[in-house]
Order: structure tokens, then sequence, then C-alpha cells
């Protein structure tokens, strides 16, 4: 499995985001590693990151499922086009539809573990299937339709839309 | 309108949601309105609720609509029901699925808006369609299937289940 998170090699101004990116101290941290076939992440949640007393709060179990989806299609690009995660032209994924279905209430005192994997990769578009599991039990599933970012798209000006 | 937010009205111990409750203090205090028809949320992002520079998180908006369609059945139950909002039993929600449709980037420099309305309202669960605004346009759209928490939820007891 590779050693740096998906995350880890996205460009610096995409590397902002509050779900995900390196550069954004105040953000999660959320962190993708790939393994050839399928995305791992490993995420504890904070004692603020509840819902009710001892269970995870549902938004920030859709945070996971999305940003890990994403990264998890980003690197699956890469790895079709036979190149290394980062190299450019950057590959960027952006959410279309989130999906997410709350199987059990989430336990916040334990690590959580999601497995997104790839259900269909196509030249502007892909599909990621997710789970989430707490102490072996698998408390949530999500559903990600994520769309390629053109290539021309230029983060730097993006505020100026 | 209601002067006071429905998530003002919870109970102690569940207010402490990562998204609205009132008693956390690190969260993002989503507050809801009703209007007597639809549920209204207005919510000003940080700076660090970004995805790309200029654009607000996917994920933060996951919250928004997940909190906001909640709080929405709430009050909506207490109304079919003819009592105040608060009013014991409590009324509480789940989420049962949560689906976001992402239809233009979300720009973070103003005011979001959402307006949510309930599609399905049953004993034991509740349909909740909401859209979110930011400068007029229409920039998500979600869906949750609510499931109304049984009134023997004991929630100082959860942590041990």
């Amino acid at each position: 499995m590779a050693e740096k998170a998906i995350q880890d090699t996205y460009a610096d101004e995409a590397a902002v985001c509050y779900g995900c990116g390196r550069n954004n101290t105040d953000g999660l941290q959320i962190k993708t590693h790939w393994d050839g076939k399928k995305g791992i992440c490993r995420f504890k949640p904070k004692p603020h990151h509840t819902a009710y007393p001892g269970f995870v709060y549902g938004g920030l179990i859709a945070c996971l499922i999305d940003c890990h989806s994403l990264a998890t299609a980003t690197a699956a690009s890469y790895h079709a086009e036979r190149r290394d995660p980062g190299s450019e032209p950057q590959i960027r994924f952006l959410t279309g539809t989130l999906t997410v279905r709350y199987l059990r209430p989430t336990p916040i005192d334990t690590e959580l573990v999601l497995y997104a994997r790839i259900k269909m990769l196509r030249e502007k578009k892909a599909a990621i299937s997710c789970a989430l599991y707490a102490n072996g039990n698998e408390c949530a599933q999500g559903e990600v339709i994520a769309i390629r970012a053109p290539e021309e798209l230029d983060l730097s000006h993006s505020q100026d839309e």
C-alpha cells in the first residue's frame, strides 16, 4: 500500500479543503491510502464530533465518505493512466452527488475505518462505493458520483468566477 | 415565524450535536426557524470551511442539510401534534438516509440560506426536501429520510449500548 496519502500528493492550491486539505490546519485532515484496488481511510473522531452522547455525528460521516471517495477516484484515475499520483496534469474531482445510508449508530470512542471501491470510472465521471466500519461493524454506506474537473480549471482564479 | 430556533428547544442532553447543538461550543451551531410550513436556516461559512479557494466544502453543505432537515421534521411533528416545540415527551429524529446533489459551486463569502419542506410525515418516519441558496442561486439540493427515535431512548445511557 502507498505510504503517502493521496491527499498529500494534491497541489498546494488544491490542498485547502476543510475535509482533507493538508494546508487547512482547522480542518479534518482526512487521509486516503490506495492499495492498488481500493482506498483505505482511518479516522479517530474527536470528542466534539458527537451527535448524541457516545455516537458520531452523521455529518462527519458524510464528510469522511465525501473526501475519501474523491481521493479514491483520483488514485484510481492515476492508476488507470499509469501515472504517479500528483503528477502533472493534476487530476481533480468534484462531488456531483453524495448519498449516505446510516445503518446503525457509530460509536465515537474508537477508530473508524472506511473502504472505498470504484464502481465506474469514465473520462469525466466516476462512481464510488464506500463502507464505514467501527469495531468491525458496518455502520454506514456511501455512494458518490464524482465529476472530473477540466484540466484548465485554474483554482487560483476560481474566486472570481 | 418562531423567534426561537428549533434546536434551542431540544433537551440539554440532546443539544450536544456537532452540527446544531447549542451546548457544543466547538460545533457549527446550525439553527432552524419554523414558519408554520417550512424550516429556514441561515448560515455564514467561516473561511476554513473551504473546498477549493472561494467555495464552500461539500461536507459542510451535507451537515447543514442534515441538521436543518431533522430540525424541520421535529418542528413539523410538534406542529402536527399541536404541541409546543420542546414539550414532553421530546420528539427526536435520527438520520436514515442523506442525499445531496451539488448543482454548482457554492461561494464562501456570503450567507447561505436553506429551505426545508416536509414531503412525508408518518408516525415513525419523515421525508424532507431541502434547497440551499447563495446569492439567490440554488447551489445544492438535499433529500433526507429521518427516523423518529422511540420515546424510551435514554440518551444518558446510550454510551453503554
